[in-house]
């Protein structure tokens, strides 16, 4: 695994404090997954059983930790999750399902819980098997330190060729109480939507039930994590859990088992927010991003030909490249809306580089400046607009640029 | 335009004489398109009217040339093609049409012949409004210098980023008499199937009507410039023209309406085989391509499905920056065939690095030697092997590294 040289220029400035979560510990330690002295394993404990859902890879090939938290989910109880770095317990065949259960029992055995509310989620190479002892022999320790205000060392125990920890946190009232959540993610490649050699997992101590949960997180992952995409590589181990102990119930927040509540209109616009925040953070961290790129598509015939057409430029490599190179070359994105195969009328597109329009109905704009074009493209947020000129339905996908940092991280990551 | 640094390290070591084929003549020559004095068109006139047939781009958003050219097939008789490079005329609007327009009556005037008998295509920058003045005033030249040997001149004259002419050459029998077929593609990036960048022109004197030349060229391309993908982008002007003289007629070879004619056996495989020859040069030459890669994938539920895996996996940035870093990161492999969306048994996958085979039966295989597959990834031309598992379709595709070299050549292209 390379290590992170520098952290990403589009990290963020700083890093927002997380206020502990009522009921939940959290610990990380250097298990020796796969290498001496790095942190590499991390755990939440619940005090009592917490309620949770969970999103994952829509890959053919999951991890065995990704089948076993599907699995796990059917009772939507977590008494604890464990996540380790290093290796992703992915390719491992009947020794990855062994690893998983060998994890989750002496988990369950040192807290008193049952296998099935325990939670994993690896990280790392793919195609090795996963000896389960550095982590079941790390237990102890972890249980033992874990502290209501160590989420981020977890964040960082997650983090392979990232180059910064990504934290979110929000408060916001449900009912009279004031209620809290927290959320940790790492990238930094293979990341595409649905979803990406990503992991995020969210804390809260609102008191809603796992259905409940399920559906705000569906949904909320749509326009978060499912809106961004690196290099368009899906990974095998994508999970995204949010947990809630629930602890806000003694301060008074109500307890929620229907998402369409409008008690939580507040929650679930904060969380939404969250998942924005930490899904663009891992795209802030793609691996050899220099450029943090949006791109807005409107005018489409339906919201999927939308985001596809969003997606066929988010992932175009010579977009991406031009990106790099501070190229205002948008016929690269003329290509792109044609390659996506949706339905866009090619004499009435628009194309806009921030609030520089570049093309008017199929050709350039007639006040189109290279100058004014090349000086945009020197920021480092872009915003790369197309209007396709068939209908009203529009999407937004963040993306980053091509460097050939990227080739380097890349080339040699396993060695 | 990025000048050619050096020529690839895939060039195939010789060149092939192109014997001339009666009844077509080919000039090429610095008309000024976009920059001064490089060659940058090219003209093939057939003294009697050819048959001719097509495949274009699937791209939503097609050149000017491209709509072009699909109107005039539907006559499907050529007096002329013209070329060229600096600028693609796509997305120029009306401007463009245009200039197609007047570019095919100035040839047609010149020669003789009617507009719906020109074929023309464009490769270059998009969005750049294109003067058809350099290219009508050096008409006349072109025409006085065309002479039957000079398809290299012309294959070199349509090169972009290409770092080497594309050329191939078959003889065959047809009937009792040998008939020629000669070929000259350009790539070299924004290559993907479906088809490209990728402009490529065959000819031949074997008579074949035009629906039954239509036949083989659309079947033919499904297995060559169908297979290939160098970055997944796809051009705005793809362009793939046969045209046939006929002239082998006065020699004796029969005259073929029907693509299923048993007599056309030998050319078919003839010209399959130059397709693939021309599509595999495309690939050797991808921009910045270090290695030329093979993916083939066995065991798929349909040939559609195999295909799908086989192009997720040739163009994964990850499986490709694998490649060019040596490193035989078959986790990246699995990876590729989780995210292909298609059916395959993960407990079932076999995968192999040319003869090695590196994981069997969804785990890594028991014999695996890393030492034995990094050395096999030190060769210039590797093989990718998966089995999926499920059935027993199979399909086979090309594709190259990607380098840093890709990101330098596109990172600075318009400039």
């Amino acid at each position: 695994m390379a290590a992170a040289v520098s952290i990403s220029p589009l990290a963020p400035k700083t890093l927002p404090a997380l206020p502990p979560i009522d009921g939940v510990r959290f610990a990380a330690g250097a298990a020796g997954v796969r290498y001496r002295g790095r942190t590499d394993v991390m755990v939440a404990l619940f005090d009592r059983p917490a309620t949770v859902a969970g999103v994952f890879t829509r890959s053919k090939c999951p991890s065995a930790t990704v089948d076993w938290c599907r699995a796990a989910l059917s009772d939507g109880r977590a008494r604890a999750l464990v996540v380790n770095s290093g290796n992703a317990n992915a390719f491992t065949g009947a020794a990855g399902v062994a690893t998983t259960t060998a994890v989750a029992k002496a988990i369950a055995k040192a807290i008193g819980a049952t296998p099935n509310e325990i939670y994993q989620a690896s990280t790392g190479v793919i195609g090795e098997p996963m000896d389960p002892a550095p982590i079941v022999n790390a237990l102890d320790g972890l249980i033992a330190a874990a502290k209501p205000d160590r989420l981020l060392d977890a964040a960082r125990a997650i983090m392979t060729t990232d180059t910064f920890p990504k934290v979110a946190t929000a408060r916001v009232k449900l009912g009279d109480a004031e209620v809290t959540i927290n959320g940790i993610a790492k990238g930094a490649g293979m990341i595409a939507p649905d979803m990406a050699t990503m992991l995020s997992f969210v804390f809260t101590d609102a008191p809603i039930t796992a259905p409940a949960l399920q559906t705000l997180l569906s949904k909320g992952v749509e326009r978060s994590f499912n809106a961004i995409t690196v290099d368009s590589d899906t990974s095998t181990s994508d999970t995204l859990l949010i947990f809630s102990t629930g602890a806000a119930a003694a301060r008074g927040a109500p307890a929620i088992a229907d998402a369409a509540d409008p008690r939580l209109a507040a929650f679930r616009r904060a969380l939404d927010k969250l998942l924005v925040d930490l899904a663009q953070q891992v795209v802030r961290d793609g691996e050899g991003a220099r450029k943090f790129v949006e791109v807005r598509v409107a005018g489409a015939a339906t919201r999927r030909a939308a985001k596809r057409i969003a997606l066929a430029i988010a992932n175009s490599p010579l977009v991406k490249t031009a990106v790099a190179g501070e190229d205002a070359n948008w016929g690269r994105v003329v290509m792109a809306v044609g390659k996506s195969g949706e339905r866009a009328e090619r004499d009435k597109l628009d194309i806009s580089f921030g609030d520089l329009r570049v093309a008017h109905a199929g050709q350039r704009d007639p006040d189109y400046s290279e100058a004014e074009a090349s000086a945009y493209m020197k920021k480092s947020k872009i915003v790369i607009g197309v209007n396709v000129g068939v209908g009203t339905a529009t999407a937004k996908v963040w993306t980053c640029d091509l460097t050939k940092e990227y080739i380097a991280i890349n080339g040699d990551y396993r060695s």
